[in-house]
């Protein structure tokens, strides 16, 4: 397995002192950052986030700020999420398009005032994009990466780690609310958010400088409850059916592709640049959706490109992420099918470096 | 050393079989794409890369390509340097700024005709600032990543490796200009460019399935050259001051802090974004820039994040890339120097993780 070369490009983080020490074995590039991706093996960091509690270090989700007069003008104009109802405090998954309703990113938006926003990526550069908006229409408002850094607490004990260096009012904060908490002096943003299907908490760490003490802090009141460095898994992450910008949708689809139609209002996301586009699949619906499927046979290898579905030798999809999942004990998969293919039950065949195997679409997906 | 974890996010390329083929032992990620950064090592890549011809997997150099009537002006807007006298057939590097003169990428533009342009980027996902422009802007341009991968072919021996699979004509195409070739039936355009000071082209290979053959036509022509697979190399770039982005600059840094003054005409460069937020440094200049500096001792460790340069204990500036160079005998670096101390000769010290070591910054880089 070939090696990473490190450069100052490939960002370090206010953790990755502590990510050292506790002895990453893997990594990834996100948002030219690095990511971690193993630290054990995938499998038993998978086996521990589900019975004890993690600390990640996703710096790699960085901040887009908008702030200003037009900050929830511009945010609307991002996505085709109807934004009205969104009070400070909360966090909204909003899907991200352009002008021909093509994802550009699904991050999470925060609303810390009406003038005020985090738009939390996963791995694009949409600061250049909300900046060229910004511009081209010349808005009153300022754009930038601020340095603030997520750390995620993410398990099941994660709410008693959490209640010892925060106290119990973090165990208040309700699933995709945040509210701020002190710590060595900072206010800082926690929210019940993260990505596993495990629960947890996600802290918005604004000062780089407060990294390191913030981990530590963590590690020393989690030590009874058997607290590891970890990072977002990709079994469990595949069999709670949390999708990866870049792995299972790019800039050629639509939410609605991938399923996240729910996530947006088309009709009344008035400002919505992508709006127009995206109205008729609104309407229509799409021709192709994401669908979780199961993989028959032996564990598959790393899936590093997308691997061709088959049904009666025509093609009618892809998958694109794909793991052994030993509490399921079959291979978890998220793929893009045909409409013609994807009602659940459906056989299909998924060729495979290892070669083809039979699969199935499933009704949803597995956690 | 930890591995790269691969995902579909991490884009292959349509020579990653080649790669993997040569024995890669290390990868970067550069525009969300694998790069390689070691063959053999890093130190019997720079010497053969001197020597003989090596062939580049550099896809991810990737194109941003602008067709349509308002293609120039957009072209403009994105860059303080003046390309009215531009024609096709040429190649500009070409600084890319915010509407704060902030460095957004430094590509090479691409000039296929009046309303059709390649921007070959540097590692930021340019395209989207670009989109965001267009739109906001309400220009009449298609602005998109068409499937073009450059492939370079560098070395001593580059011209006569390029000859025998495209002619003796490759012979004749001056520095930074490209003409057309055939292969296998498809037109590619020829530049002789690279990132490299030992000479050589780049083929912007268009059609993904054609990139294996290509390779291994190459290879095929070269056995009696040891032609090789090679990659950019940090000692050789270093030596011969090719920035790279996200290293060495970032949108922090204005073009003249680069050094890049020569390629901006702020004055006549109407149009451009970033024109007004330069104009007061292009006139009165920059109060850091980028600077050779030898760093004295043994071979320091990778250059992962900035290293603070001291010169009477205060901070004078920050080395971003730096390596042993095997032929100069010295550690060659590239950093960013305060005005007070940039002049050739001065001495100055570098925090490097293995201790404080003595350095001088150079009047010119080492080739």
């Amino acid at each position: 397995m070939p090696q990473i070369s490190f450069s100052r490009r490939l960002r370090r983080t206010p953790f990755s002192e502590g990510v050292e020490a506790a002895g990453v074995k893997g990594y990834t590039v996100y948002n030219r950052m690095l990511l971690p991706t193993v630290f054990q093996s995938v499998e038993a960091d998978y086996r521990h986030l589900k019975s004890h509690v993690q600390v990640w270090d996703v710096s790699c989700e960085r901040q887009v700020e908008l702030r200003g007069p037009d900050a929830a003008k511009l945010m609307q104009m991002l996505t085709p999420r109807d934004l009205r109802g969104m009070l400070p405090g909360q966090c909204f998954y909003v899907p991200i398009v352009d002008e021909t309703g093509g994802m550009l990113n699904d991050p999470v938006a925060v609303k810390l005032s009406d003038d005020r926003w985090w738009i939390s990526i996963a791995d694009s550069d949409l600061l250049l994009w909300v900046k060229g908006i910004a511009n081209g229409y010349r808005l009153d408002v300022l754009v930038d990466e601020p340095d603030v850094s997520p750390l995620a607490v993410q398990g099941p004990m994660a709410d008693d780690l959490m209640a010892r260096v925060f106290g119990d009012r973090v165990r208040d904060i309700r699933f995709f609310k945040f509210d701020m908490f002190e710590f060595q002096g900072r206010d800082l943003a926690v929210a019940r958010s993260g990505y596993s299907k495990q629960g947890g908490f996600e802290i918005y760490v604004e000062g780089s400088e407060i990294g390191m003490p913030l981990w530590n802090a963590l590690f020393t009141a989690g030590e009874d409850l058997e607290v590891r460095a970890g990072c977002p898994n990709l079994i469990e992450r595949i069999e709670g059916g949390l999708l990866s910008y870049g792995n299972d949708m790019t800039d050629d689809n639509t939410p609605h592709e991938c399923g996240l139609g729910k996530f947006c209002n088309t009709h009344t996301a008035i400002g919505c640049i992508g709006r127009d586009a995206l109205l008729r699949v609104a309407k229509e619906g799409p021709v192709q959706q994401i669908r979780p499927i199961a993989i028959e046979g032996e564990a598959v290898p790393p899936c590093d490109r997308p691997w061709p579905v088959f049904a009666d030798g025509k093609r009618v999809g892809q998958v694109t992420s794909a793991a052994w999942s030993p509490d399921f004990q079959t291979n978890v998969s998220i793929g893009m099918i045909r409409l013609s293919h994807w009602d659940a039950g459906t056989a299909v065949e998924v060729e495979t470096p290892d070669g083809m195997h039979r699969a199935t679409v499933q009704e949803r997906f597995w956690i």
